[in-house]
């Protein structure tokens, strides 16, 4: 058995690695639908094509890296239980995927998460270990409790199985843009992928090269990934918060998710919040769904930014957003 | 050529003009998804399953009979010019289809019905003529418009061809119960179907007729159809106006839909407008869905009422929704 370790090497995710996963979740988590408006493509002046991952199972694709981890610890013997540190969609994902497989699940959680992802990760039957952020070391708690219950830790985005989990959505997404429903004749488009770090975009672009070409898309200020690319090395962002985009605001791009998007993806996109604020908007006026601002920085790239190609294929990664912070982007 | 008239007779719409309607309407409008949530499911104490005709194109299953009727003049013979009298969902429908198939729309419009409704009219193609409701005659507006250009008018919701468009959602519904994707195992479910005229309601009981049962929903206070079924004979609403579900108040049930339903529905169901504020609400938090009232009342006797089997199918209606009340809807 290999349990989930952020010090799994970069060969660590395949293709095949994807395959397995999409057999593992089959069932348990949704295949999402693509979906495509008139008017929005008018709007931007291409054609753009949303693959509806805040309609996954928990709100976002998190629900399929939670699952395939949990999962595939489960096929090898069963851990004592599981571990997540997230203040959102990971640990709703992953909680979800512990209960369903009858696993305690611990996650560290800061005291200043929205009430909401707290109410809906305990709704799934997860421990919540509060710490505050200013004051407590998040990772010496964790270490302790990992040690204390034997938990197994399932990191955020950089680690082999969760990868292969998130990139089920490339799958999924090739075989739409190929297809003859919602989304056909996109074949060759580029995807463009909201990227916090980088697990999504890493999957996608594993399960999908050869076909299309994956493109991240970041938050002004948060753009590590987009320079990280440019200088072909893992570079840091210099804040650790202060973006309405709350679900992909990482330090830096993963280990293992980097050099599989240097590999593969083009160069990366960066839009404001404000535009983030817009393409919320637009996807309640125009698509009748709620995204939440992180979720949404992918279709904001494709409605506001140059240099994409005429059709092009947007992850809407999640939809977990506090009531206010929504009704301020729709007002 | 039979041009659309309210004075068709109810052996007009049959389970085959359904399946013509199906066939016209492919690739142009959208196959929606049907969701579970399993959270909804243990807060209603029953599985629900939800035919998100809020995704639907326009945002509303009304793009379903507004195509199938303009497909069906068109292919008869080319009319000057459609007409509709709608201050919503209807109006979009027919709009876009007019649109699609190079027709002029001309659409009778309340000066008090919501400006994005209006804005969202207006942008697919079509000539508003606003009246004032306190001042103004509609229908002798709309006559003498028709008469002077040409016009024809699709109703909104009495009509053969209309109920068959709309009757489109309920041949999906029975495949999707039937087969191994969301929505499997429902064989057999009660639709719980949001219900204004009654066109989707009727249209989705003779598709499905032999396998489910529909059950009507509607809001307190504008209860006719319900009423209607208990008596036997159409009985009207005592008010017009003064309910938040605005898509689903209508006078009277419908001559045609009224027969079809009295043979083949249940008993109808009523919810208030608090709850189906409160649908609205949770269909924002769990399914990362726009709803509007009028489109979540179906939702709402779901959630909230007793008189309803194990497993129930709901359509979500429509997703035009005005922000400021779906702000007030999910604080």
């Amino acid at each position: 058995m290999t349990p989930p370790s952020p010090r799994a090497g970069p060969e660590g995710c395949r293709r095949s690695a994807i395959e397995t996963a999409a057999a593992r979740i089959r069932g348990h988590v949704r295949r999402t639908p693509m979906l495509e408006d008139e008017g929005l493509n008018a709007l931007a002046g291409r054609r753009i094509l949303l693959k509806c991952e805040n309609l996954q199972v928990t709100g976002s694709f998190k629900a399929r890296g939670g699952w395939n981890s949990v999962a595939a610890l489960c096929e090898e013997g069963r851990p004592p239980g599981i571990l997540a540190m997230s203040s959102g969609n990971h640990a709703q994902g992953v909680a979800r995927a512990a209960a369903a497989h009858g696993l305690p699940c611990t996650v560290v959680m800061p005291t200043d998460a929205p009430s909401a992802k707290r109410a809906a990760t305990e709704a799934l039957g997860a421990e919540i270990v509060a710490y505050d952020r200013a004051s407590e070391d998040r990772d010496a708690l964790a270490a302790a409790l990992a040690d204390e219950r034997g938990l197994v830790l399932i990191p955020p985005f950089d680690h082999p199985n969760v990868i292969a989990g998130q990139g089920t959505t490339g799958l999924e997404i090739a075989e739409q843009a190929a297809g003859a429903g919602a989304g056909a004749g996109a074949e060759g488009a580029e995807i463009v992928v909201c990227a916090g770090g980088g697990g999504l975009a890493a999957g996608i672009a594993l399960a999908t090269e050869g076909r299309h070409r994956v493109r991240t898309a970041e938050p002004d200020g948060f753009d590590d990934m987009a320079r990280s690319l440019a200088a072909g090395v893992r570079v840091a962002n210099a804040e650790a918060a202060g973006s309405l985009c709350d679900a992909v605001l990482t330090p830096m791009p993963g280990a293992i998710t980097f050099p599989i998007l240097a590999r593969l993806a083009g160069p990366g996109l960066v839009v404001t919040d404000g535009e983030a604020m817009h393409a919320v908007r637009h996807a309640f006026e125009r698509l009748r769904l709620v995204v939440e601002p992180g979720g949404a920085v992918a279709l904001a790239a494709a409605l506001f930014r140059g240099d994409l190609p005429e059709t092009v294929i947007v992850t809407l990664s999640g939809g977990n957003v506090d009531p206010a912070l929504f009704a301020r982007a729709i007002a």
